[in-house]
């Protein structure tokens, strides 16, 4: 599929616009874990993500992370032009968490047609604003919702995600994800497992009560 | 002075435009202590502060609440047209914490404008990434600045406001501010008293040491 079907306006712009587009999109393939830094020189760019799965987070200096949110299949990321954008003064880093591709329109044309078309002004907007609601969804979880509830939704999204009850992944990545430390997930995971919501092996977190998990997310 | 000097594209508008802002802004006085909420019925458009000091706050079910930012004499904010936009969902309370005067444009009249003008298109872009990065700023320091660091900063940016070092704070309202309970306010400052960095009184907190209260919060 062409990139027109993947930018939700492109019937809004002048087959001039379109043409430049097309003349310097580039289709990114990126491996399951491949990280996409994001600063000042090698700007990612607007990314249409046309398959896969990725996850936008922020780093600190310690190395901490936390997962801003995910892009799937017809997602558009517009945090990854900042470099460009005068009043948006952050790094975000995108890691590919399944084998994906997307295309990328260079920041610099992206700014471009910002400034020429209403219509592309309008979309930004509008991505500006529901990443902005994410962004306040995610603070208001972590001031205001207590930890087990934040693990408890984190476990169910992660197993429907996955299509599957029993998860393969390490109480490290929980962590980077949630912005917490390892020991903390541990600590929440065993207390989840005395109480017979969930098993633990290595590498896994096997879900053996849904049910009760989702009232927990809930409360 | 007349809107025209608070809207940094005034220029940019059409005579027609601008009549159609003159015509229907509103000039708001609050009084210090007043809650301006913004929720679907009254929303309060676009704001644009002529003198005073405003904070914006979001509030939980329980009541807690946290500061996003503040607003000063020539600030505008966007946030506050939220019940228009289809893509913001959320709400924020704006709160006078000092008597204040603004304009407001109401908000389907500014929608209508980002509809059909690029200059206020893209001066909407550019203020949501502003309000975006605060607010990103503002996660980064929940998540990875430790309380004392963030108590200290907030005291010395209090301080400054002010004008003085002995802030006339409850220590409810200081938690209030930085959405923790008043219990864990109490305990970090009586362990700033201790360390003789500041001093506690009724209703006082007074800085005695601002130079420690620096290094403290830059570590």
């Amino acid at each position: 599929m062409s990139i027109a079907n993947y930018l939700p306006i492109w019937d809004k712009l002048t087959p001039d616009q379109q043409q430049r587009i097309t003349a310097v999109a580039d289709n990114i393939k990126a491996k399951e874990g491949t990280i996409l830094h994001n600063s000042g020189e090698e700007c990612l760019g607007l990314l249409l993500i046309r398959s896969g799965q990725l996850r936008a987070y922020i780093l600190s200096d310690e190395g901490r992370e936390i997962t801003l949110y995910r892009l799937f299949e017809h997602d558009v990321c517009l945090l990854s032009t900042s470099c460009v954008m005068p009043d948006m003064q952050f790094d975000v880093m995108i890691e590919a968490e399944k084998d994906s591709e997307m295309w990328s329109i260079p920041a610099c044309l992206y700014k471009n047609l910002m400034d020429e078309s209403l219509a592309v002004s309008n979309y930004s907007n509008n991505l500006m604003s529901s990443h902005f609601s994410e962004l306040m969804w995610l603070m208001e979880q972590i001031m205001w919702k207590s930890f087990d509830k934040r693990l408890a939704a984190f476990l169910l999204e992660e197993s429907n995600l996955e299509g599957t009850l029993s998860l393969k992944i390490t109480h490290e990545k929980i962590a980077n994800h949630m912005g917490t430390a390892r020991e903390v997930v541990t600590r929440m995971l065993r207390y989840f497992q005395n109480e017979g919501m969930v098993r633990l092996t290595r590498g896994t977190v096997e879900i053996l009560d849904e049910k009760r998990l989702m009232q927990l997310q809930d409360v």
